[in-house]
């Protein structure tokens, strides 16, 4: 059916449609269906809302995320043509998944398809979730998936030896890339950074970078930083590589869900599509982190292992400590803070800090045989006290739109704070990390770049009564008053003397 | 915060909230998020949508589903105030579940109710659902999960025995209640036989009796037609009742999900609200239904009569023959027409439809102490064929403000048809259940009242080669040749001679 558009000036979060309803039951559609729109031979999908008179019969609304998405200029009465979307078979397949029975590589490759095209619901993108979540990808899935995902999105070319690591996260403050991209950039090695923005952490490694560069890089731009500066910290979002994984994600930040096929696969993907051949992955270990089980996080290498084998990446598991926060900060722009002024001062930083940086960094330069076996943390550790890695830092910001003389005190943390102080004397012994990324996230992290904690005092640190353990930040005062009703209930930190409990 | 209403003309299936970008960042809200209006003291939640020009600064868009649950009228510049919602607890609960652990009785009393007054988003319910469907509900949760979806709503009060009966579906073509309940509203029995609109069937009874009468009750009109007739058959959406199994459904349909906890507490929450005091279960038992294993038909018997035991619902359960469709049609206005032929003509009618109606009316007659064991049946047979039970149809068809001396030929069968023809001669030996309900969908059923399917030869009728086996309907004619090229690769039948294979 043909149609005039009209531009309309909602944002929905999707691609939206506004349909007069005598079109609507002439099309046969309704609300929440999906149609294809095609204007000037380019095709979108959107979904379905139905007006009485906002639109006339013969119009059809369409917000600017459809326009952008179609890539054509909107004109008045522009002749839209609009046609239903017949059942679509990756419906069937996710419906298999959910019943429990294994995928093959096409059924895959049209589930991913549908979803980076917009073709399946978010209802259904969601059942292939919790599917995947209850009944596991098995191996030859997840490496079907992940190259689906990278098969149905972009690619960056870059020339040279490239290499990345990756976090799989759960352990706050974990701002060790804005360290090892600068050192691993000293080298002959390229090492072009990508993340997504924070899927149940209160800060990715994009949301703390974009704190002081331009971290929405296009793929142009993407390549010809990291030929200028070996090396970059770019949000994935703007280089259209996974995006079927993009859309999977924003699905499962909200309800804080990350399946473990689909997590490995979302990783993987997004490395096949930046060429990856090296990859160090770290698995931080400990209690309320994503690894509370050593052998697990053996077994989770080996899978990583057995799926990088399969799709030419070399990955080397790194399982590091992560009991409690890497340095003393969390939330966006308080780990920017910390990670420049350990590059800047480094003889001031957090021990954990730069001990887990220059580890990473020195298996990367061992792993591509740049540096002999047992050397790589030494020659990671010189390069940032001797200054080259801040050098570099500031190169790379430069490089992606930031100031390069930024100081610490520029960074703009919240407004309100709040100290909470210790209920007694004696010694910290555990630091709840689920309850500290879940307080920085209550405290308005990511969205809120200024959000977050810092730690005074750590795990062993001895502590007075009524001395601060921790600063909250946010720019919300409300926020403020939420997160302290929370911990009255949820405390995020135990003190006890060496003595814990005494029996009978 | 104060807004001014504006009225948007926008039917997006939720509460559609639309407000200025500045004031959306004022209030600290993201699209998608939900926010709690309240307009003269009344009170609901919508879902936000920003814009930068369609509604201005201190202006608030609101739709009239929204308008509707806060029960006002709409003024031009009516005050409203809107807050955001802070993170509710019932979240913690649904993650609960979803990790594996039993809720108890108050959490999963939060999460209903936070469902019914729409302050779950749908990823969230979906999540609740999934988790249900993988980790199972207990007894326990189940009881709870049904005491909490009818607390949450209205209750329909009827003086005298109130029963009724369900089918958990799954058979096509089950168009039952349309003759027992003329049936059982012989008696001094009441039944309000209240139905979903269809979850994963072409056609709930619902669809089917709304062809010939208003189905759309409000309880007020309920209760009178049932006061004066002793029966009706009427939609759930209108009465208010378990309103969060109405958005649990909402979300179930289009993924054609139906987790069992859920499904038992959908059937009891409803019937405790109904005051049902007695019910026959009917459990459609065969290949291709949703009972494939005779020892789950009775494992679920004993799930509906301990939860209905706790509920104080007596139940029996009906196992009942369901390996082929009842009756020969499939679809509202086919079934509609069959259910009245049947009641007008039982002498010509389909045995499966007869003797289907009336065991299960029987065994409620036997029940209730109404009629001795043993002869349940044979009263309700005789209330067929005397014609005592068409004359109580016209009745209730006429209460419900339909055209009591509606004849078959009128209903409003699909204009377009195509006949299948057999590809060989021989026996119908197997008619695929899930193949018949999956294409009188893709006819259009139920939302196409008109689309469905005749079944000219069931299971052991002998048929000659090209000979139309049965014939399809549709107000669509591209549905009709979807649904051909479905079934070339897809047979909804089997035809065999009484050799069904040689070997060697």
């Amino acid at each position: 059916m043909k149609f005039k558009a009209v531009k309309i000036d909602v944002n929905s979060g999707d691609n939206f449609i506004l349909l007069n309803y005598s079109d609507a039951k002439k099309l046969d559609v309704q609300i929440g269906e999906r149609i294809q729109v095609i204007i000037k031979g380019k095709k979108a999908v959107g979904i379905i809302r139905i007006t009485t008179q906002m639109v006339k019969e013969g119009y059809i609304g369409i917000n600017s995320r459809l326009l952008n998405e179609l890539g054509v200029d909107f004109e008045n009465d522009i002749t839209v043509e609009a046609k239903k979307i017949e059942i679509n078979s990756s419906f069937d397949y996710i419906r298999k998944k959910f019943k429990g029975f294994d995928l093959n590589e096409n059924e895959i490759l049209q589930i991913i398809r549908d979803i980076s095209e917009g073709k399946t619901s978010d209802l259904e993108t969601l059942m292939f979730i919790f599917s995947s979540y209850y009944n596991g990808l098995n191996l030859e899935e997840t490496i079907n998936v992940s190259k689906a995902m990278a098969e149905t999105g972009n690619k960056i070319n870059i020339t040279g030896k490239v290499v990345d690591k990756h976090s799989i996260g759960g352990v706050p403050g974990n701002k060790v890339s804005l360290l090892i991209v600068p050192i691993i950039a000293n080298s002959e090695l390229y090492i072009p950074k990508t993340s997504s923005k924070a899927i149940t952490s209160p800060s990715g490694t994009a949301d703390t970078m974009s704190v002081i560069a331009n971290v929405e890089l296009e793929p142009s731009e993407l390549i010809s930083i990291v030929n200028k500066t070996h090396g970059c910290i770019a949000w994935t979002g703007k280089l259209g590589i996974s995006p079927a994984d993009d859309k999977i994600i924003q699905l499962e930040r909200p309800l804080r869900i990350d399946p473990e096929g689909l997590m490995i696969a979302s990783v993987l993907s997004k490395k096949i599509a930046m060429g990856i051949k090296y990859m160090v992955l770290d698995i931080p270990y400990g209690k309320g982190t994503k690894v509370e089980d050593y052998n697990y996080g053996i077994q989770l290498a080996q899978k990583f292992k057995d799926v990088g084998d399969a799709l030419n990446i070399r990955i080397t598991s790194a399982i590091t400590y992560g009991s409690q926060p890497v340095g003393h900060t969390v939330g966006p722009a308080l780990e920017a803070k910390e990670a420049l002024e350990g590059l800047m001062n480094p003889s001031k930083a957090a021990n954990s800090l730069l001990n887990k940086s220059a580890s990473i960094a020195g298996l990367l330069f061992e792993n591509t045989g740049l540096v002999e076996k047992g050397l790589g943390y030494d020659s990671a550790i010189t390069l940032i006290f001797s200054g080259k890695a801040y050098r570099k830092f500031k190169e790379i910001i430069e490089a992606q739109g930031g100031n390069p003389n930024v100081k610490p005190e520029d960074l703009p943390i919240g407004q309100y704070t709040y100290d909470v102080l210790a209920d007694k004397e004696g010694y910290v012994t555990f630091l709840d990390n689920s309850i500290i990324n879940y307080i920085a996230r209550m405290l308005g992290a990511p969205y809120d770049k200024g959000a977050g904690i810092y730690l005074f005092k750590k795990e062993n640190y001895k502590v007075a009564k009524d001395e601060p353990i921790m600063r909250l930040y946010s720019n919300s005062e409300s926020k403020i008053d939420a997160t302290l009703k929370y911990i009255s209930y949820n405390k995020p930190y135990m003190i006890s003397g060496m003595l814990l409990e005494s029996y009978p």
